[in-house]
Order: structure tokens, then C-alpha cells, then sequence
């Protein structure tokens, strides 16, 4: 493998793999995105192909950034990425079905070493390398966005658990019995709640059971989104900001079990749900305390990530790099 | 401080301080456990008194298993004992109050290193050392007796968190608004059901709501225990074995949140709870894998430790000294 140039300082490059886009960028060690681009993941149904087409885009940054010998190494972050196996294996929205060799592929084109974790884990080695996590050692990442995805951070290493798959804090069972999961089939998980998607359902079962006059009432079911729940609530309106309330219950009852378990300095939150602000936080905070005996009472952060997000990705799967040998 | 003398094998002191007696032993790197005595923890009301007493109860086995050049240190096993401070700190079920600093008494008193934690996290040590969980890096032990304990080790490390006080799985809400604990004014945590004390209360609730001819039924409130509820399942009452399989669904539904947290190897129970063998694993291992997302189905061992209850605290205190540098 080649190694960086002597007294060149050496950089990573960072690739997030999502459902819709692919985003890259050359990294320097302080989180400086020096180049970036994206590029369409539906486009290829062979993966091979989707693989050529990065390579394709990805070397120009590279020599933009002064050649392959400076490159470290690269870190790619995937949903359901085994960072033990170097495989993503039944990624539900990915077009690739089955295991996908992803590391090894990626390292066999680019001659270069390959790092894969999930973009949860992945993000948050970015916020210890770069972002709000700087220096700790005992923290939790949780995504919200369209689903709930966390990293957990334990004696300043990742968990990645005995099979690489540890950190699904969005499929943890916080209501028994409760609202079903399409895509798992279980019922009351965190993720069913505490997501774009959970508000949404929250926002069609309210308006289902109470009276409470609401602006989100003329919106046609099928464009009822976490963002026109937003609009709303910023607007003033009541029920809006009942369905925060209602989802920062479940959060925060979720992030005092959390805490109970792994006793972080803080728990960082990153995600379209966070725009929601105090809107979300507040509950989320409250409800964390209530449920939290008393020798976790009043000392674990809830920080919101700082990284912008759309560069915040590529920097998370980057900082998988600097862990290289 | 004396080193273990060169050709002589160094050995271990454990001694684990519980609400009621202190259980103390001589340790060598196998398990061993070649002396050992105990004492009772009440008898004093200061703290001093009784590390006096704690002294002069262990010298005699420290001399007999060769003096103390031999002794490589000391682990203390204590509720809410803390590993970054060496303090034990608000136990409820101790004689003394507040902040005690614990490992730097002991110290001064036996002139040896001595490294605390608390009791379920030296129960996980003891297990990674000498039992169930040899050779594991990730795993989660469970000590279901009057209250539940949890000590998790994720890559090869025991989980203090940034305070030292991680692992507290009894106290994690597993039924919103559930049932309310004594001791913490929560409501629905795991400790409420699946302890000693959660299997009576389950009982007394089933017995005033079912109408199920029960022989608990003879018994006065005040008498019915666990232990009672177990000696009327073997006899086959069907509401006994109702108690337990509900209390397995609980435990289960915990099991199942605490793998998709830290995806352990293996989760190992210990404690009185135990005994109730299939009575309580079944339902357990039923409603854990019901409740798991499909990544991680099928491939968490539950296992019961095979360490002797009357030993175990022991074993599990020394096996902290083999960590000291």
C-alpha cells in the first residue's frame, strides 16, 4: 500500500454511501473538507459498475489534493456496514441485495486501505475527531433523520459488539406493544417514534384523537411531514407542538435507559429533527431527568452536532481513517 | 508496596462487602479460591472498626498462603463502589453514610494496591477471569438476586462510563408507567420485576387478579417469596408458572434493548433468581429473540454461571487485582 510522502502531512478520504446519494471528499486531520462532490447511488443496479463510476469521480479530488501518495487510507460509512467484515449485508435501501464485499472491492480500485463502518458509527467518530465529542471518551451518537441510527463510545473506542452490528439504539423496544415498525415488524421501538417518520405518525394519530384545532388539518394526509409539523409549531400552533412534546417523551425515556447503561459525558444529536430545536430538546431533556436515578441526575449533555450536515458524512466516514495502522 | 517475591506465583486477595456479612479470599490466577472467611459487615458503626476487623480477619490468610510478598493486591467487590475514585458513595444497604473513600483506607490498613468497583461489575470480571465469559471481549453478566445488577464489557473492557457508575441495566424503564420501585420512585424498571423482590410483587398482583386455583394462594402475604413461588411451579401450580414467565417476558424484553445496545457474545445470569432454571430461562430466551431486529437473532447465548454463588463474590472482587499494572 503506498504511504504518505515524508513531510507531506497525510489525508483520508471520506465516502458516505446513502439510499439516494454517494457524497466523497479529501479530509485533512483537523476536519478541513478540502474537496468534495456526489454522485447518484441508483444509478447502477451492478454494483461494479456504481464502483467504476466513484473511482472515476474520487481520482480527480485526489489530484486536486496533491496524488494518491498523500492519501492515508480511505473510510466509507454505509447503512448496515460491518466494520469487522468489511461487508454491508442486507442493506434494505440500498440497490445491491445480499452481502456486498464493499471494502475489499473498494480497496482492490483505488489501491489504497479501506475502513467500513455504518454512517451511524461513522458519524460519530466524526464528532470525536472533529466535532462536539472532541476529547471524550464516553459519549453517544444518535441520528434523526428518517430513521434512528446511534453510535455508542465507551472507553474512547467504538462498540461495535462481537458480531460488528452493535449500536441500534433506533430498534430498542421503548413502548411495549406499541406502534408497529414497517420495515422490522416490531412493535414500540424507539425508531418509531423518534424519527421524520415517527413524527409523521404521531402527527396522523393526534389529529385522529383530539379536538384541538390545528393548522395541520387542511394538509392532505399524504403531505404530512416532520417539516410541515415544524412550520406549524413555529407558527404556534398547539397540537404541532404536542407532537414534539410527545416525541421527546419517548426520546428522552430512551436516552435515560441509554445513559443507565453506558454513563456517557454526553449524548450528541445529529439530524433533520434537531432543527426542531427546543421545539424537541426541551421535552427530550425533561424526560431523560425523570427517568434517570439519581446518580445520573443533572450530568450527562445533550449537545446538538455542529458539523454541517452536508459535509458532516464524508467527515464521519473520513475519521475512520486516522484509527489506521 | 511489596511485589509478588520472584518464583513464587503472585496470588490474589478478594474481598467483597455486602449489606449484611464481608466475604474474603485468597485467589490464584486460576480461580482458585485456596482461603477464605467472612465476617459480618454490621457489627460497626464506623467504617474504621471495621476495616480494623477486616485486617485482622484477612492477615491470617494472607500468612498462611505465604505471607504478604505474595499478595499482588487487593479487589474490593462494594454496591455503588466507584472505580475512578475508590469511593463507594450513598449506599443504602451499608451502615455507613455519604462518601466513603474506601480503596485508600484499605490501603493504608494492608500497605497493598487495592482497586474497587462494584459488586456486578466484579461478578462480570470474575466471569471473564475464571467462568462462563473466558476468552469473550463482549459480553453482559446479569445478577438477578433481591435487586439486578449489570456489568457490560464491550471490547475486552469492563463500561465505568465518564463517571464510573455505567451498568445500570435494573434501572433501565422497561414498562412505561409500570410498576413503582421503592427505592428510586421510578416506575416500569427492570429491577421492579425480574429480582427477588419483583417475583413477589408479581405474585401478589396475579394472585388478587386472577381467579387461577393457586396452593400460594394458603400462603400470608407477609411469607410469600420467590422462593415459595418456585417450590409451587415444581409442584406444577400454573399461576407459579405464570409469575415466572411473566417475569421471563420482562427480563427478556430488557435482554433483547441490551443486545441491540452493545451486541454481546453472550449474556450471564447469576444470582438466586437462577435457580428457577427453565422456569425463568425460557421465557426469557422467547421474548429476548422476539423482540430482536433480524441482524442479531439467533446468536446471543444465555448462559447461567457455573461459579459457586458462595464463592463468586469473592472470585469476582481478586479478579480486579490481575488488572493492576
Amino acid at each position: 500500500m503506498p504511504k504518505a510522502k515524508s513531510g507531506l502531512e497525510p489525508l483520508a478520504i471520506g465516502i458516505d454511501i446513502g439510499g439516494t446519494g454517494t457524497k466523497f471528499g479529501i479530509v485533512d486531520r483537523l476536519g478541513n473538507l478540502l474537496f468534495s462532490s456526489e454522485m447518484s447511488t441508483r444509478k447502477h443496479k451492478e454494483l461494479e459498475g456504481f464502483i467504476d463510476e466513484l473511482h472515476t469521480n474520487v481520482m480527480p479530488l485526489i489530484e486536486q489534493a496533491g496524488g494518491i501518495g498523500r492519501m492515508k487510507g480511505i473510510g466509507l460509512g454505509a447503512p448496515n456496514g460491518n466494520y469487522y467484515t468489511g461487508t454491508v449485508e442486507y442493506a434494505p435501501n440500498l440497490p445491491w441485495k445480499g452481502i456486498l464485499p464493499l471494502a475489499k472491492l473498494v480497496e482492490d480500485r483505488f489501491k489504497l486501505p479501506v475502513v467500513l463502518t455504518n454512517d451511524a458509527n461513522a458519524a460519530a467518530l466524526g464528532e470525536m475527531m472533529y466535532g462536539a465529542a472532541q476529547g471524550m471518551k464516553d459519549f453517544i451518537m444518535i441520528t434523526l433523520g428518517t430513521g434512528v441510527g446511534s453510535g455508542i463510545v465507551a472507553n474512547g473506542k467504538l462498540i461495535y459488539g462481537h458480531d460488528g452490528f452493535a449500536g441500534e439504539l433506533g430498534h430498542t423496544i421503548i413502548i411495549p406493544d406499541g406502534r408497529m415498525h414497517e420495515g422490522t415488524g416490531k412493535k414500540g421501538s424507539l425508531e418509531s417514534y423518534a424519527s421524520a417518520t415517527g413524527v409523521r405518525l404521531t402527527a396522523i394519530e393526534l389529529l385522529a384523537k383530539s379536538k384541538t384545532p390545528s393548522i395541520l388539518r387542511k394538509v392532505p394526509t399524504a403531505e404530512l411531514d416532520s417539516k410541515k409539523v415544524y412550520d406549524a409549531a413555529m407558527e404556534g400552533d398547539e397540537l404541532a407542538k404536542e407532537i414534539f412534546e410527545y416525541t421527546g417523551k419517548i426520546l428522552g425515556m430512551a436516552l435515560a435507559n441509554a445513559v443507565m447503561f453506558s454513563s456517557p459525558e454526553a449524548i450528541i444529536l445529529f439530524g433533520g429533527l434537531t432543527k426542531a430545536g427546543d421545539l424537541i430538546l426541551k421535552p427530550t431533556r425533561e424526560y431523560m431527568e425523570a427517568n434517570l436515578i439519581q446518580v445520573f441526575q443533572n450530568k450527562v449533555k445533550i449537545l446538538v452536532s455542529h458539523l454541517k450536515e452536508s459535509d458532516a458524512a464524508i467527515l464521519g466516514a473520513s475519521a475512520l481513517v486516522w484509527e489506521l495502522k
